[in-house]
């Protein structure tokens, strides 16, 4: 098995990928394709302790800014790190792509060049929220899917179902819920209206209406949503986070007495952001794509890039794409299988 | 002036939404209906020292529960204290409505009882959330409308403005913003792609999408989006501060020295509180109905409910409603005022 990691890609680039990339052969002995500036890389790589490891550079001469719009690194800079990582997952030369770089290129770049799996109209993206119970609640789709159908959503609670029993392992029969905004049937917009009896009508554990506060409190396993209510909802918790965090800092600098006070704080602070801490589970999957894609935070280090690795690994290892088929023939029924019967 | 209190809604209801409107009525020497159990209230007010002042007991039977669907509230219950507050609006004997009851059903109310202004299709809920900058960010529309049109986002971009301007008085030349998930222009849904090229052919200070992100920087002073939207953001916000605040109490619980640390924290923690609560700009008003309709939160205490009955005199005292007018007048291009010209 091979990894294509887009080694030039996040907050701290190319060290800390090389560094992640040197751990994870490590201690897996699993390869991984470093692609970026094969001169840099080549330095990074022997400075990192690299050496008889089964890791390759693929040279690639352009870069992905953290701010350039999507729409430059599908067409545009086709030479890219993050482009020649997902061409060589096209290709199948490997199996996995893992980018901490600029999340929308990221993902635009898996599902157009890495692309859907065959039976997958839409492929979705992942996020793992942290909650009140300490396990995490998966919200799917945060931001592949701008406008979708009734059939889309059921399709990412299938992803979202499979993700959260094969790699999360947290049950064998997940809790799934649709986001919307009152707990009974009938309420929300048009697409959660018409969606509802659809996941009425699958064999998933389709528990009902999840609302925007549910996200955090663990009890449900997987909430669906479309990718712009979704991305919504990721910008705005980790903004909110934050905020709070710096909110709460500059109150405390206002005098000794509170400075003292967060000093003896510190150990519950650190646990608590390691508890809140979205990359914990090891980066975002977009979930339908042919191979396994894996978009990890643009602050990731060495530790991070090194988890991003190993989840993509559990995909490949996992069979996770012939359990998701699997699961969409034994859970879905036959209206909305057939393409085009269900909108 | 009258303000018709649901004098029975809300946590604290009745003791604390009587305390608040005899604060309220020495203060201010408004006029208060108190609307709810007439002995009950009779009562409660003798308790409050609310004699001499210019409240009066508006008798109402029935309670709506803090659970029920808002459908019961507007069909079933017309004799609960709110619907008969609201109603009291309607019939011109009250300026304004005050809810610290049951959101929905107060959304609901507001909405059906006291009715839209001549010239709104659609009131939209606006809530000031806190920012970093210490000013607030006005959301619009937070819930009353599930499905909208790009014509009600316009009207609710101007909403936005005249409440920043006239009521909170931040400037007076509120910048707007579009909720979407990407910066530039072009990105987002279909709706918010159809909205933004009216929003920039309007005379208000229109400077693009904003992200989820953005609601807490202070960047933006009024973010337009579709109740549905706005409703999931509002209520993951609200309980990811509970749960934040939560997980750092437990945190801190586990060790002598970081409870002490805790201690000493307090007063920042405290400051903190006050300036992230969602509370402190006097509830959320629906703008865009015939009367004000101010919706306070649960847990409003007798200052809370002070507050809120001060923003809704506001309310009256700036003319709202026809400062409202007249902007939807001055700001909008011809083609969107007139009806049906565009969808």
């Amino acid at each position: 098995m091979f990894i294509a990691l887009d080694a030039m890609g996040g907050d701290n680039a190319p060290q800390s990928n090389v560094e992640g990339a040197v751990l994870f052969a490590k201690e897996y002995k699993t390869g991984v394709y470093l692609v970026g500036d094969e001169n840099i890389l080549r330095e990074e790589l022997k400075k990192a302790g690299g050496e008889g490891l089964p890791i390759e550079i693929v040279h690639a001469p352009q870069i992905i800014g953290m701010d350039e719009p999507p729409s430059i690194a599908v067409r545009k800079k086709r030479n890219s790190s993050m482009y020649i990582a997902a061409k060589l997952v096209r290709e199948g030369k490997a199996q996995a792509f893992v980018s901490a770089g600029n999340t929308g290129a990221a993902m635009a770049v898996s599902k157009f060049v890495v692309g859907a799996a065959e039976g997958i109209e839409r492929p979705g993206i992942a996020v793992a929220f942290p909650t009140k119970k300490g396990k995490p609640t998966v919200l799917i789709d945060v931001g592949a899917n701008v406008d979708c159908k009734p059939k889309h959503l059921v399709y990412f609670a299938v992803m979202g179902h499979t993700y959260i029993k094969e790699i999360l392992k947290i049950t064998d029969n997940p809790k799934i819920g649709i986001l919307s905004i009152g707990e009974e049937e009938g309420k929300g917009n048009e697409l959660v209206k018409d969606t509802y009896p659809l996941l009425k009508g699958t064999n998933l554990n389709f528990v009902g209406n999840a609302e925007g506060r549910d996200i955090f409190t663990g009890d449900f396993d997987v909430i669906v949503c479309d990718g712009f209510v979704g991305n919504v909802v990721l910008k705005t918790s980790e903004s909110l986070g934050t905020i709070i965090v710096e909110m709460i800092k500059e109150e405390v600098k206002k005098s000794l007495i509170t400075k003292i006070g967060a000093l003896l704080m510190l150990p519950a602070l650190k646990r608590f952001k390691k508890k809140a801490d979205f990359a914990e589970y090891g980066g975002a999957p977009l979930l339908g794509t042919k191979g396994t894609c894996i978009i990890t935070h643009g602050r990731a280090d060495a530790k991070a890039i090194k988890n991003a690795l190993k989840v993509a690994s559990e995909f490949e290892k996992t069979h996770f794409n012939d359990k998701l088929k699997e699961n969409i023939k034994n859970l879905l029924p036959e209206q909305i299988l057939l393409n085009g019967k269900v909108a």
